[in-house]
């Protein structure tokens, strides 16, 4: 069984937002999956996908305390910066964390970790609405 | 063919370590597969998975070297501190690194290179047992 | 629908290289099929791969200048040196963009977004040909 469908995420600001239910509403063929996995990529180098904490807002955060710090706007050895200060750091951040996610899926539902939900990564500061592609396959 | 189940992973101390053998035994349906991939998710976010040097106990210390001084133990700027100066780091080394991992399998075996192994990365001072969702898929 | 097979990167100076068309030409099932995945295994523990902007080779410039500093040559907090000042840092720099990439196949081409493209990242000074096992999967 094989499903693959482009989704939109809603735009968000920048920095660390967890979107498991827009993904689950977003793909309704993971219902009819018994066993198998989900795959998402996000079709930008300035955005991208992690799996982390779901239920402290601190903890999303954090992640941008780290991350702008980590990689920091406008740095001085930067030689692409005609989109931005921010434009540069999104697409190592992006990397730093991965466009894609492949997710087990069990009766129909993903089979993560009780503290597990899927982060939307904005590393613009004004990065809009995100295309990801969802691929669905295993058995029904 | 689809195989799905979960296993866990010995408690270890904080750091890398080598578990490739610990993951291989625990997946014996590994063997049925002539091609396919096998899909590993750690159900944590203060754990995470990667591919890295399987020989020198070095390599796995200077992970851990490194990591500590790039997100140190009760930096300032961290608000979620409730679970100790060791839990915000850990979640975002988890996510440098990756909650999950696909690896090739050909003739019942992992197509890995020859220095490759699987690396239990351990963020947290005492994170016990660890539980991965393993999926097994291919031909045959 | 399951192809799998070794295919070798050219040799590349230490950076970072858009290498989409080279996989491309190296994996003609991909013409095959009509909806699926492709999974790319780099065999090495010094090298890895990542997707980021396909475009302007400025960004491919900063991604090493940032990776540079962030994981330096021959820190003295690094214990495994025998094989040369670039060898542990290529090591960590492997592990924070991972040695493999999924990516979505639809009608016979890579789903990829507009400016993304797949790169190789070589961490070492001379690291030669890398090799990538490739795992193409889905419907035909």
């Amino acid at each position: 069984m094989w499903h693959q469908r482009r989704i939109r995420l809603s735009p968000q600001p920048r920095g660390f937002h967890l979107v498991t239910r827009e993904v689950e509403r977003a793909v309704p063929e993971l219902g009819e999956l018994r066993v198998g996995l989900l795959h998402l990529l996000i079709q930008h180098t300035s955005a991208s996908l992690t799996l982390n904490e779901n239920a402290s807002p601190d903890v999303r955060h954090d992640f941008a305390a780290w991350f702008d710090r980590a990689v920091p706007d406008g740095a001085d050895y930067f030689s692409h910066t005609l989109e931005g200060d921010d434009d540069m750091p999104a697409h190592i951040k992006s990397s730093l964390t991965g466009a894609s996610l492949v997710l087990p899926v069990r009766d129909g539902r993903f089979a993560l970790g009780t503290w597990q939900g899927i982060y939307l990564c904005e590393h613009r500061d004004s990065g809009g609405a995100r295309r990801v592609i969802v691929t669905a396959f295993g058995d029904s």
